[in-house]
């Protein structure tokens, strides 16, 4: 069976599906590995270290893709999928992220072109999957780079330091939204020698925040049953999100820089500081929204861009695990890896759907929309 | 006796000499302070911030100038010094920055103006002006920010993590030169977790090194007398140069992120890295060279531009100090407060040549150029 790693077709992605330890792994166990040349390049992997796992190196997209069973990617959707789509070929399985609650209608263009795709962001958040999850790796990768991020902007040091030229106060960081990526940027801010404190809408949150060595901020205000059974922060009620905002503000006018996580799957991200709250903060502090994709955390954020608003810093940056192209592409690729050991054998996939995995992830199947989750959001019987 | 803060000349500058703290101590000290308009804004100071410090504000450099015995400014050399001595009248005190080892000659022109300069660099490397030394101020900042750009730029992180999707190799990282900034370099790379390595030609480093949780690297190579009276790094000859290069391949071909430190006071940076080492470096290393400058420690180095080399980034930052504006200002704030403590009156400036401190750093006194260094340099009797 022949399993193919293209060059990612998405503008400034910088990550490769599979690194060459993955694709060791990968033949090892009987696997083909096709990589189209250059793949691994910006990540730091020269087609000689493919060739040298075991990897076959093909010319070109369309060699690589050709008579491959299972197709790899990180970008599956917008304009890399319509790039993509006319090369592949009936029959062929697609395995990549592809933001499938936000534009459901990857599905049915996939089971129109009669292709099996396998959509990473659907992995099930039980513990045998966790070796898998994608979103997992890549918003462990984001956490820590927010805080870089903010430190490079801040017009502060990040420790307390004791010099001959006086003692110069630690920042103070502030995080909102404690999941993986939320987590990370508190342990990341504690490790630069921040005062750090953090917030989550999920009383369950207090205890990680405890254990990264970051102070839980206490709002005082009645709340809702805030956690989905999968584990996610649930949409709150706009009266909860008013009070919440009202009691943030005084919080966030201590800060030096914020850090912002709250990320709903498929949905636009909740506005967590408003231009009022933006306007009571320090002038020369940075706020990181790490939800610029989805819309954004702050009010005045823009994706992709660095603004200010009265002297406050708003970054919003755009797909942050591909400026740290190596480690992330080792983590995807090894999430990948996991997947494949789950489903692939020499002669071909084996298509499950008892088990929870293949069944929450798969989004087409032989010429179906065979994902509950996706059919209920495209009005399919 | 009135002390004139003025809006920094030179462009990109951000931080400003005095920060309000230092105001409230020098006018409770019976001196008067008049601050230029928007001297504090980039460095998070408002006029009004000032003003309850005990400053006075004034509109424009002109009125700042005009009767003050002593005008405080961070960059008193090149463009910035052209544009700021007509401004100034005979018999008054400028405090700065002046670059005065690399560029004597602006000690005459200020004797020829009747300007009285001290030149903040040449703050003697003794206890007691420890706490007026912008030198290890400047130093301290461009350590830790080193650090931070080079994780920035870095396709992995830094700290070793272990992870659902695997084990994630900490960052490997080199410091070259560890005085000042290369031992801050040092801590904040710990910080982060990356494995951290310093090398220094004096022997003396080692025990500093392993001080700040670094290890020392051994080149093996014999060395020459390495360090001067004043503790600075000595000039060394082409040889060991030449040899200690040749050991240094082998070292830096492993590392991830290469911060180097080494400058020689008023004089070009030595190469540490030549072409022929950074060709033996990793793809997708970076190096942070601290000394662009002034030359740089890199043969690639372009002084204010990040450039590539068989995929090694080669960052080459200016004015580092002026990215952290708000802690940079109060060190540099506090170090010149504690220097005007030591000589100023409110009857007017004290100027004891008895006193090390304010005979070294007094390049300009009454129309002579009265500092013994600069004499030397200048070819003068």
């Amino acid at each position: 069976m022949k399993i193919a790693v293209i060059k990612e077709i998405q503008p400034g992605e910088t990550r490769v599906a599979l690194i060459p330890a993955n694709v060791s792994k990968l033949t090892k166990g009987n696997l083909s590995v096709t990589v189209e040349t250059g793949a691994g390049i910006l990540a730091g992997f020269n087609d000689s270290d493919y060739e040298a796992a075991g990897a076959t190196i093909a010319a070109d997209l369309k060699t690589a893709i050709d008579g491959a069973e299972v197709v790899l990617s990180l970008t599956g959707h917008g304009d890399a999928l319509i790039q993509l789509l006319p090369k592949m070929t009936k029959g062929q399985t697609f395995i990549s992220m592809m933001d499938p609650l936000a534009s459901p209608a990857v599905a049915e263009i996939l089971a129109e072109h009669g292709i099996n795709g396998i959509a990473l962001e659907l992995v099930p958040r039980i513990t045998r999957a966790q070796s898998m999850d994608v979103l997992s790796s890549n918003a462990t990768i984001a956490g820590y780079k927010a805080v870089l991020m903010g430190a490079a902007s801040a017009p502060q040091l990040f420790p307390m330091m004791m010099t001959a030229a006086g003692t110069l106060k630690p920042a103070r960081v502030f995080i909102m939204g404690v999941g993986v990526a939320g987590l990370q940027a508190c342990a990341t801010a504690k490790r630069l020698g921040g005062v750090v404190e953090a917030y989550d809408i999920r009383p369950a949150a207090r205890e990680q925040i405890l254990s990264v060595g970051a102070r839980p901020v206490e709002l005082n205000i009645e709340a809702e049953n805030t956690e989905t059974k999968g584990g996610y922060a649930k949409e709150q009620s706009a009266d909860f999100i008013a009070r919440q905002q009202e009691a943030m503000a005084d919080v966030l006018a201590q800060q030096d820089v914020v850090i912002t996580t709250a990320a709903i799957p498929g949905r636009k991200a909740p506005v967590l500081i408003t231009e009022a709250q933006l306007n009571k903060m320090k002038p020369g502090s940075i706020i990181v929204d790490l939800a610029a994709e989805t819309g954004g955390n702050c009010a005045m954020t823009v994706a992709g861009e660095t603004v200010s608003h009265h002297g406050v810093t708003i970054i919003g940056p755009k797909n942050v695990p591909a400026s740290v192209p190596n480690h992330a592409s080792q983590m995807f690729g090894t999430n990948l890896t996991n997947l494949l050991t789950l489903m692939a054998t020499p002669e071909g996939l084996n298509w499950d759907f008892e088990d929870e995995i293949i069944r929450d992830t798969c989004v087409s199947y032989q010429g179906e929309v065979v994902n509950a989750r996706l059919r209920e959001l495209l009005d399919l019987p």
